[in-house]
């Protein structure tokens, strides 16, 4: 029997009538349905799976409820084994989670009659070299950060593209970000927009001392990396907003683009630009 | 016998001399020089020819002595030859023209030596359509610009980004600029970087009035159109910065990648952030 | 008898309900009505007086019905007099026209209860001297604008702040802007916002051509020169975006704070903060 | 017998040169000298005294010997008591320490013959307002930052001015800075350059998610608020660049201009344009 999993974000009010609803389609539909833990304390009665183990129950696709935060961690749980994702906000609308409530049932009968696209999202995969050797490995969708600690006056850092230095940077730190990511902190920090095909990163200087600096796009073939220069321990890794790591100095951050992709659903019928215009209130001054 | 073409921007002091240098190393090892009719003024004996009939003699590759602005007319008129060129700069550093005068014999050769790279820059290719015909068609090596009368207070205008709609801006205007383009108006616009072999367009509106309109990077496959919607005859289109076509309502500018690219001869010791690092004084502060 | 004036924006649907709501209050509150002839061509039996002898007729106050752009007009015909001016938007809130026309008759009652504070606003008085001479005198709300033409590159220019060299700018143009000309052209220029009480002014480049040019914030006792460099008529002036000017070689832009001043009738309950985050969308994403 | 005090930065190779000549010309010009322990350590045989003492011995001015951050821990330590200070830089022209080391001894004499004029500079004082209770206060010369915790996601605060609230902001961080203070962090942070006799102070915000949010200019008699609204303990105060101090939900920063000052000597033939043309490199591109 094929599964739909569930994925939300716990202590929304709508979530419990957002999650029946979501079940009754499915189970009109002959679908196994697989909820995560946050998801099984709203509706009981449902088959409870780990976030980190739905993968291996290979689903036909994943329901995400919640924002763009939810997105990311589901991103992250299930986007190695190739399962599609099916974005659902819960009141404003996401970059990534563009299906409105109103939408939940429609959207799904379109999935159903394969008229959704596939959106395939390009992530990024990092090491952090320390004293020579891998330490970590990170699979970032929206971003990799270096920034400072909250006492530092800033982080001194070189960047390096496929080798070549690229330039020192004095700056509050350093973003490298997808397409996914460009809107995300990198926009804030000042970068530009990278439409979801663009086969791109962008490396976006936060507050750099030199006011010449200024955003990067690169080849998303490119390898990345970043060197911190700093004596004593003030930066600080984190990946899509959601863990983090002290750096040291010297540790090299080396990014390239991942062999994993996300695949967002999604109608035809709604662009990027529609999205994009929705959420940055384009054209309405 | 093989040639080699010589342009240059006149009434710099150092050209006579340059020429001359270029003049003697080209005779030393056997090729037919070819100048334009700015080079002859400054040298006599030399063949002189029209710059736009370089290109029809076929030299194995044309020297440009100038600033950035010669190299953008010498690539117009032998970029759809498939001429490459190489650029030496008078004074200061261009980002196209990246030889220095103490350069110019040891640069030369190396490309003697099959020791220089060939540095491939995508263009653009846009059409003027009114009243549903293409008027005009121009080429761009950095950058196609809509922007407002001095008396206008803003264009209006829309961008379709394949046939999508992407947003209504009203601005001072809007660059669609290539890579190499990225480095020029579109920097001062506050547009990002983009590296050479990106492939990529990007559109940065200038001065928006909507505070959160941003500049947009694309795929290079991209349709990119430019819709005028102003009642009164208050845009210009620029091209290159050099050209210009007053438009009217209706007036759509239509863009693509160009199927010609310009081929900057380039040593491969020198990398693209070599230049930006100077041109920008990075890493100074 | 005591008067008020009212000047309008004609063209927009509301406007003669709007009039007609006006004229009936102040009429019940025993004023005579001056209309501009934008508002008698609306609604009939007015007495009609040109905008420009509407100061001569000292009205208590002018009632400005429109949008910014039509108050910038009023300000023009009354500053000079001192005749504070009360503000009401059609559709969407201005910066200058923040009474919404469902208030319109409260915030009249409390203008006559004298609960209505005077916001008021600086302006600037700029000459252009042309060979030593001054060729022309001009009064701002808002801002002056030297900027390109259509068809330049650039302007190039220099600026003194009380006679000392600030700099040459290459840049697609200047703005010298009041507080209230902050949240205008200056803002889509990248300038900062000045609450309107600061006692200084901005002086804005537009897309300059080097990355560390930024806004200058000066005294509003300062004298700010801008002196035009190009040799070419390719530069123009613009005062409050409403009127233009061609600019020559060697012409001064010269700027001081002007004797007048704009005196805007405004509820004390409304901060000006408030204005901005509605018009701004701030806190909103 | 009067005196002169030597604050400097250890550390620098020309450190014990530059003090041996300004001991000599102040010996030859009969004024006792009093060091600070870091000047000391480089220069025997002079009088030692503590930063924190100097004030009380009333010395005619300060030298400081070294870059900005020296001048701002002298600044801290003289400023209450109204001592003048003269900056000497090592190596690069900072903005406050602007007399170059082939100047020192021409700049001396122009103060002992009253040539020099004082650049008299507003200072913050800000409060912590912690459950109610005034727990700290601090004294700013450049700038006081609330900013977000290295693993922080952001800080969620709110402004108020004059007790008017202005927004909430989610962003990495907020700079309120003195005019001296613009082109320090806030330049970094896309703030605007205040002249140093502006009678204002900038807000800027750093990396603000809303992209409408801008910095904002305010006189300096108002009252600046910022109150922190996160939950848990992920925002940082710091003062100056240099001290440091976490912050709770709830607690507000609240400043206003401090009754002191700091009195730069400053020679009347440099303006502060021509030391920010030179730190900016402005005109040069």
């Amino acid at each position: 029997m094929k599964s739909v999993a569930i994925i939300s974000k716990p202590g929304r009010p709508q979530l419990p009538e957002v999650a029946a609803r979501l079940v009754k389609w499915l189970k009109a539909h002959s679908y196994a349905v697989l909820a995560d833990t946050d998801t099984c304390s709203v509706l009981p009665g449902l088959e409870c799976v780990a976030r980190e183990t739905i993968a291996a129950r290979k689903p036909e696709f994943v329901v995400v409820v919640g924002g763009d935060g939810t997105m990311l961690a589901a991103a992250r749980a299930v986007a190695k084994a190739g399962i599609p994702i099916l974005g659902v906000n819960l009141g404003s609308l996401g970059f990534m989670t563009e299906v409105r409530l109103e939408e939940l049932e429609a959207t799904l009968d379109a999935v159903e009659r394969k008229q959704a696209v596939f959106d395939v999202r390009a992530m990024l995969r990092c090491e952090l070299v320390r004293d020579g050797n891998a330490a970590e490995e990170y699979e970032a969708l929206n971003d990799i950060v270096v920034n400072k600690a909250a006492l530092a006056r800033m982080v001194d850092f070189d960047v390096y593209v496929n080798r070549q230095f690229v330039s020192n940077y004095k700056a509050d730190g350093v973003i490298v970000a997808t397409p996914t990511g460009s809107t995300a902190y990198s926009l804030a920090a000042g970068g530009p927009i990278l439409t979801p095909t663009v086969n791109a990163f962008v490396i976006t200087p936060v507050s750099p001392h030199a006011l010449t600096n200024r955003p990067l796009v690169v080849p998303d073939e490119s390898e990345i990396a970043i060197e911190v220069k700093q004596p004593q321990e003030e930066a600080y890794l984190t990946v899509d907003g959601q863990t983090g790591e002290p750096l040291r100095q010297g540790d090299r951050i080396v990014c390239r683009k991942s062999k994993h992709t996300i695949q967002l659903l999604h109608l035809p019928q709604r662009s990027f630009f529609d999205v994009l215009r929705t959420k940055l209130k384009w054209g309405e001054r």
